[in-house]
């Protein structure tokens, strides 16, 4: 999307066609630096830094990785040595080693004088492939925003409620859950975005930016006012992204968007969610009793990182010394308070039934 | 309450016996800083910059600004003086001058000699009656946690949740939703309490700290988590203070608490209002439709305080450059979703009917 009106991409390749560019993530929201990955350790180093983030795009700079290293050295060696540096990187995600897999399965099997064409035409094909899943995605939204606009006196402003950051920085374009927002304001519907700030790790900062740089109007509010917003009718919909999704429905997403699907249930606001079909999990039915639920550092809740009055990025700690905090990650939506879902191949019900009628494929390996 | 085993009031009279202490709550929870207030000035101050906040406070420091007034001079030109000055700190503030219309209207009939004397009493027993209000809330609501605990298995921890700091900092002692849970704790019942942070302004660092210097166990977590901890049977009850109540038990309290109240009701959690008879308002019948929400500065939300790795408080900025920000401050929860009320006469339903039994005196007045 658009950054003061040239379009990126959250990975691309410099004019040489060779070296790789990012944003330094880390910086984000407070500020935009590209930086240039010339060699398979500079990828390596931009993943477990967490200078990329979100799934989609750590498995296109993984494949981009394979790619640098073949470069420098295409030997059987090299390739080996580059799979396994890069695997290691981010332990669990999931994309990262389905990206490097599939791009390792090809070029063992190819010349080493052919794999660093090879290597960059895989990795190129991954990142387009996301977009593309982002912009169906985006389409398909897209009609719900369209059909709500109808319903509205013409020309007056569409209220979307987000939580978390599903948008293209933590894909290769588009986004999932801010993809159809894309679309519609790109289509000329008035939109206004609701931007939960997310804490504890405030990756409304990053909505906001996205939406910002694009010119998508938004504001930004405490996770505490959705419920507020939704009782005065001030929210058309709600769009959210899912880490995974279970056979019958439930979503697994960002810590408090249940809250936020509870109140929109008993103010009759649709609420969906933007689901890439890689997050599917039809291993799991009941994502409530099913799901484990990470816990992390109180750390990431008592700590708060920002901008000082002088312009320099600081911590500072929120909480009375000694307090203990506790860190829940992400929190299980029941499929009951999910109007629908947005996937690639088009919309349905969050139900088994839902999906099977979209993913039958999918869902018959499961069955 | 107790701070290091020592306990204290939010508002005591020195040694002395005139000059008036208080805690600087702008310096809270990082710091325990005791100021003296030794003229009316100092009293006004203290009001109008915050060092005191919450309504019965406010109201209790008044009054003793009354008497160091009269202490200074108890001419009837300077008890006019006092109340002008005085009520003019927080123009909003109900109590305050409830106070003041009290302590005055005393004052004027009686003879400028004991008028200092009469002061002093008079705010005294402002504040113990204030102490006493609390108490019996505190007693009324251990009965709840006293339930809650019978039906779990002997010696189980009772977990509480609340939101927001309806402590004994914004009252003069024991709080209001915090007073059962002091109770329960002196009462050697086990509880823990989860603390919600209560973005955007953290009053939940002000729990943390008023339950850890008297040494109840408490974890804080981000707003967001609450739905996730009722719906894995992480909370027994809720408790919650409020700003405003209205005639059909419609409670009005800090941005969020409808949110969980939502929670609560959907995983069958008791859901309880502390509620002083004074934030009572049976001019209003429906709360959502009736009463104004105030819309706060984005800065508030933008901007997060604490103290940095070298130990300075200090603020920084956690959105964007040029990011709009909303600040809803308070919302309103439906009768509905509120399991109880808890008041100094006892318990009720949060109904017509419920708040007619206890309180047929006030409820007269309006009907």
């Amino acid at each position: 999307m658009k950054i003061n009106g040239i379009h990126y991409r959250s990975v691309w390749l410099a004019g040489d066609g060779y070296t790789v560019e990012i944003f330094d993530q880390t910086k984000l929201p407070f500020e935009l630096q590209i930086i240039q990955l010339s060699t398979m350790q500079d990828a390596a180093t931009a993943i477990k830094e967490m200078w990329v983030r979100g799934a989609p795009l750590i498995g296109a700079v993984a494949a981009y990785g394979i790619a640098l290293a073949m470069r420098q050295d295409s030997s059987t060696e090299n390739l080996q040595l580059a799979h396994d540096t890069l695997v290691k990187t981010r332990p669990t995600a999931i994309n990262l080693k389905w990206a490097l897999d599939r791009s390792y399965q090809v070029l063992q099997n190819t010349c080493p004088p052919q794999r660093k064409e090879t290597a960059y035409r895989i990795a190129n094909e991954i990142a387009d492939e996301d977009v593309e899943l982002c912009r169906k995605i985006g389409e398909n939204g897209l009609k719900i925003i369209q059909g709500v606009a109808a319903n509205k006196p013409a020309g007056e402003v569409v209220n979307i409620l987000t939580h978390c950051n599903a948008g293209w920085l933590a894909t290769v374009d588009w986004g999932t859950a801010l993809s159809p927002i894309y679309m519609a304001h790109d289509a000329g519907i008035k939109v206004h975005v609701w931007v939960d700030e997310t804490r504890p790790r405030n990756q409304g900062g990053l909505t906001a930016f996205e939406l910002g740089s694009h010119g998508v109007p938004h504001t930004l509010v405490a996770d505490n006012a959705g419920g507020h917003l939704m009782q005065h009718g001030k929210v058309d919909l709600c769009i959210v992204g899912t880490d995974r999704t279970t056979a019958r429905g439930d979503v697994c997403n960002k810590i408090g968007t249940y809250l936020k699907a509870l109140a929109a249930k008993a103010n009759q606001v649709p609420f969906y969610v933007a689901l890439p079909s890689p997050t599917l999990d039809f291993t799991v039915w009941d994502g409530v009793k099913e799901i484990p639920i990470e816990q992390r550092s109180g750390e990431e809740q008592s700590h708060v990182y920002g901008l000082t009055s002088e312009g320099k990025h600081n911590w500072v700690n929120t909480v009375p010394q000694g307090t203990r905090c506790g860190n829940y990650a992400f929190d299980v939506t029941p499929a009951e308070f999910v109007t629908g879902l947005i996937t690639e191949r088009g919309l349905c019900d969050a139900s088994a039934e839902g999906l099977r009628s979209l993913f039958p494929d999918l869902y018959q390996q499961y069955s």
